[in-house]
């Protein structure tokens, strides 16, 4: 995270603009004054404990009123294994893009797909891919694996230790499949990978998870294995842990590309170039020019896989659907590919390796995710592979529409127009917010 | 992304129970049918477009309701800027971590953090490591840098045409600024940096902007750089675009390293031996252990940095606050680094290169986030610095806490107490979801 | 590839003194005359070949006799099936390091490794450290795993068709075997990777291959199954290629991490206080400060895996032992770990997932390298996995000896004594070259 | 760096098939007795010197012969400078590829490059891209940016103090230049990046170093900054190290993609599709194919940059030319582009950020690698930066002579020609070598 030293030092002049070195060697110290009161920690939510936590910090008028609407005040209950520290809700808007036709081996149909943003033009770009996809049949979609895993780490003396260990961990695969089963009924426990660096052994416990995303899940069914092997392994490691950062939770890794995490899904659609020309004002030529480019501009700056923007469709689609939303954080990754094809049209696939999606489970439930995923028509069980392969659909269509307005050098006035109003480029100079 | 013969066999098994090859096949082909009725596009938000579009999709009974409280139909309009497409919103249960005490070069203060998340166990956790933090007298954060870019791309024909773009283009920095100033009265052109990749050349802007994140209002200055390089390039290229995806924007990328992207910042401290073992029931020597083979489990997984968890906080935080959730696909990198000092306590600390946030702009004005930031003590002007030092403060207890729970073998408890509604381990056995 | 707009600026004006830009435009620009003569083709080495080649270029005198000495005149017919348009030799001088006591899994005993470098100290670097290792036991080495792949690319119209094929290779696995058995007595498919991206699949072939390192052998057998693909496939590709670049091929990539490419090896060993302090003139404590702070600038510059100097070890003990060069490019990559153990002796770990190392085939047969082999006593069949271990011995030997030096403060010193011969620092100030 | 379950049963049962388990871990178990003899460290090359090594080990008859021959006896103290613990030379075989016709800033005619290798088709290969490259007026080649560093770290206590550090540091750059100076004619200290994680401060310093690749160089210029430092900080550091492992040393890194450490330079060449027929039996679609298909194989592996495989060129040119081999590891990272332009040619050009080339210093006055040099035409001062382009030139010429055998179908068939000696396909199945 280097700063060169021309820009460290601009940036340093504006600090000491404000204060003395002095100052802001002061603000920087450790404060040992009593802190300010701790919120309740009454675990149930009530009105109480919400009225409580409300008096702790003086809040502006108006804000309790902004998070505890009469309706989340009726309903609030629902909330109880969903938040800890309750305090109201915060609203998203949502807004419908499509219909999307997917052609998967679960998804088959047209989806109006709900997704909750507060970045203007984010929904009416989607939904303009959504319905150019559409137009042209539907983007084919398929499920290619799936599997969440857990990878608990176990710190040996020596190598040699290390070695017994995975001599006895390999033999025990089916008793470990046993514990596993002991925990739920949707898991199950389907391959044992081993990382063996030095004397530290990892292993990559992978499990199928039902319609569940599934994290918990495997939390709880490893915890049964580790308590297994605690008792069982013929050598004593020093320590371990459940978890030891190789499962790939919450963050983008190139092992999602290497393996599966989650659900991998690929999506193509074949676009004919008169529909390009008349919904996107461009040229499938020109499309793939800017693929070409923007790949390599990926490469250049070191993101895993090459793509767009998967992270405004697929934030959108989760935080509407009760998907865990700091999970973007790893789905965002993956591959698209733009083509001509030998007849000139524009052939375009997405593939993501770690969609971590669930139709059970999780905030599924709660009363206005679940009214999205029912209006995507997924919600509850033998819905979740489906939903996965809407989500590369989703993606197909966002990368289509960004790709399609930056071609025709629309990119910036759709912006400008949704999030500042409509009013005309020279109204807009000296606009004041970001 | 290889599935290797063993695995791809079995999934090949599963799809073929239940559909024979061509039906698949079937499934899989582009379908004519005239595609289901799109929604209305009426860009204004009003009772009569909302209505619309519910009636094209044939949601169940509830949905509506679920999505459009009484509060929500009241205050719609406010939505206008930031949703195309409306039809309600979703309600994300809002908890409070806290209080966070940030002795920072902006941060001051002991903190209220509102998160948004439907995850449980995270609020509990963040809000535990806020509480250590705060006890301990605090974090040190310390912005270190920040900066916004957009990167368009200019493709030419030869490399020697190249040279000569990039010769004109350096000698015309200052213009590019005065172009830039026309857009904006808060962000400002600080500096271009060139890459050139055979015919291709990539420019990347970048500008300060204010206390905003600014990705709106880079591409706007950035299109009034690129109409004047238009208009005035001794050379023409072949085709060029706004941003050739070498910004970096809603992904991780290992460029946030090595440069700045939104708001680059540090956070620090200095936990007790007691104060561990007491609020978190291990050492530091344990927690440092922890600290080796997960830092070691990252890098084994391909991560950009090492850290347990950044995105959990961080979406929580972005969602509440009006933050652009899509941008924790980038923010959610960086360094964790634990150590035991010379005294026995525990060193901790985490660094974070790309924080994309602002307290003005975007959805930082909606009612109920709005209401979050007010909370936090950060609405409106003036406070962005703050917030990125506040962000970090936040990951560095997320960190403390969950590794403080694998450390002590709490991690999966806490998940199967607060997911699961605190039942005994005994009853949790078999439960049905994720 | 960024260059900031200040140092642009520098470079331009430094390239802009000597030259107008219209000349440097000038020597851009391809050029028509007809080239200089090719240089003699002829494929087997004899005297008039070689003769003729040298006629070719007018050298200067003295290059010829430095490139062909007599003895390389005399069996100059060895090189027949190494090279083409032989003109001779170069000769790089080789020195011994160690012994190194390996404890491994297959190599057992004290080791002396030549080490071909141009570059001073690193043979005396690597020297020391192979000497603390011997004198504290031995470093214990496992071989993990071992595989070399090929991964054709087949391009097919649709994903339907992708389909159909992935489903046909599955079945036809146990052919490949057979088609693949026909090239070779020596390798062994043993397992078929699948990567599927829109309408593109990837087959990783994956072999063991005895003691070659085993690139050609895996490319023949590949061709084969290939022949027989495109023969009997039920849907025929597009386009396909032998190698897709999936392999990882002379390049370092994630998936080294994560499959294993070549041999993979991990290597350990534990050393007393009082040695370190003995013969480095350090402490175990300080050796860890090192490698926690060099662990996380590894991660910080972007690399795959986290180590301090592989490559140096690595190309002088390939181009000694006619390894191929240019896969250090690929093999030197890994996990260097040091902790302090309970006792306060240094532990010391380095795992490399990617040696690429043979004993049979390549150049292992050609004199001087064949000589290299027996001094190191690995010549012939049956010694590749005990070769793959020495070489993670000796680089855990420089790990060790170059963080020493680091932490004693006589990293600089070392080169400036060793690369300058031996002058005092007050005589090599002013000092002429790199 | 995981194995799947079955495949490591299938490696476990192939270890059990010859040992026992106890065997085996008797073999890993640390070994008491005395080492072997160490070979003599008498620093200078002499004659008895050289013997008693020979008799340190008693090597196989021949081995010594092959490794002393007459003209390395008569002139090995030249290589006193270069190499600890001599016992001889490995001799390696070169061939001529080319001529390679570059257009450069710097590098302009036609160049015969020396690459060694024991590796049967790759001068071949590589001389035939070359011969096109020539036919259709040569590359145009770029230098882009130059450049070396040096990383040392610094911690410290708090972010407080490193932050008072900091303020000092970019306050006394131009001593930092004066003291740099103090140890070089030819290094100029021209920038100073500053990264800070926590406690710790790296701070790069980057330097030009005339026409050596200079790492020696910059290593002693910093080593007199850090004297410095040590003496007039205001603020002490717990520790620092002259080089933290920021600088990317010998190590593939994400950071020279977004910086530049040794050479950046850029090549491009358009080849008219009737010399791609003539000379490569393909066409510059099918070659575009290739480049995508095998693009996206590098993304998906995790690569640094995409491209085939530079290493091999690269490797061969430094070994014959007295560069630092070990730094291939770290120059062999770049982008390789195909396009097929308006007029139907190919389009085609790499770009390599890292090429740590020299043309003074290191091994560049070793006899048989000066000549290699001479051949080449750039021996000595003032020829670095064009050493830099025709390296560049050369890889490129790679890509095209392999992709162009990809395309047609020749791949495995060279490799089985030229390593296996000419013989016809039915007879080399059942070959039995790598």
């Amino acid at each position: 995270m280097p700063t060169d030293s021309h820009r460290a030092s601009c940036f340093l002049s504006r600090l000491l603009r404000d204060h003395t070195t002095d100052e802001l060697r002061e603000r920087l110290k450790p404060k040992t004054q009593e802190p300010a009161p701790r919120v309740s920690r009454d675990p149930h939510i009530s009105a109480n404990a919400v009225d409580r936590r409300w008096q702790a910090f003086a809040a502006q008028p108006g804000c309790r009123a902004a998070l505890l609407d009469p309706q989340t005040l009726e309903q609030m209950e629902c909330y109880q294994h969903n938040i800890e520290n309750f305090i109201g809700c915060v609203k998203l808007p949502v807004g419908v893009a499509g219909p999307l036709r997917v052609n998967g081996l679960f998804a088959q149909g047209d989806y109006y797909v709900p997704l909750a943003t507060t970045e203007a033009a984010l929904v009416a770009s989607y939904s303009r891919g959504a319905q150019l996809i559409s137009e042209a049949g539907g983007c084919t979609a398929m499920l290619l694996n799936e599997g969440m895993s857990r990878a608990p780490g176990f710190a040996f003396t020596t190598l040699e230790e290390a070695g017994v260990f995975i001599v006895w961990a390999l033999s025990n695969l089916e008793q470990f499949k046993r514990e596993a089963e002991g925990t739920t009924h949707h898991g199950q426990l389907i391959d044992l990978r081993i990382t063996v660096e030095g004397n530290h052994v990892y292993l990559n416990f992978e499990f199928t998870t039902g319609d569940a995303s599934g994290q918990n899940m495997v939390t709880i069914a490893t915890e049964a294995i580790c308590t297994y092997i605690q008792a069982h392994s013929p050598v004593l490691s020093r320590y371990s842990f459940i978890e030891a950062n190789l499962s790939g939770d919450k963050k983008a890794s190139a092992q999602s590309f290497l393996s599966v995490r989650g659900r991998k899904v690929t999506a193509e659609v074949i676009l004919p170039t008169d529909l390009i020309a008349h919904r996107l004002r461009t040229t499938p030529v020109q499309m793939v020019n800017y693929w070409r480019m923007s790949a390599i501009g990926g490469v250049l700056s070191g993101t895993l896989g090459v793509h767009g923007h998967y992270a405004n469709g697929l934030s959108a689609l989760y935080i509407a659907c009760g998907q865990d939303a700091a999970c973007v954080a790893e789905s965002a990754v993956g591959i698209t590919r733009f083509e001509v094809t030998d007849r000139g049209e524009l052939y375009a696939a997405v593939t993501l390796p770690n969609l971590t999606v669930g139709t059970v489970g999780g905030g599924t439930k709660l009363p206005s995710q679940h009214a999205c995923l029912q209006v995507l028509g997924l919600a509850g069980p033998g819905k979740a592979a489906a939903l996965a392969e809407v989500s590369a659909g989703l993606c197909l269509a966002g990368e289509l529409s960004i790709i399609g307005a930056l071609c025709a050098g629309e990119f910036a006035q759709a912006h400008r127009r949704l999030a500042r109003g409509g009013a005309r480029p020279d109204v807009t100079r000296k606009t004041t917010d970001g």
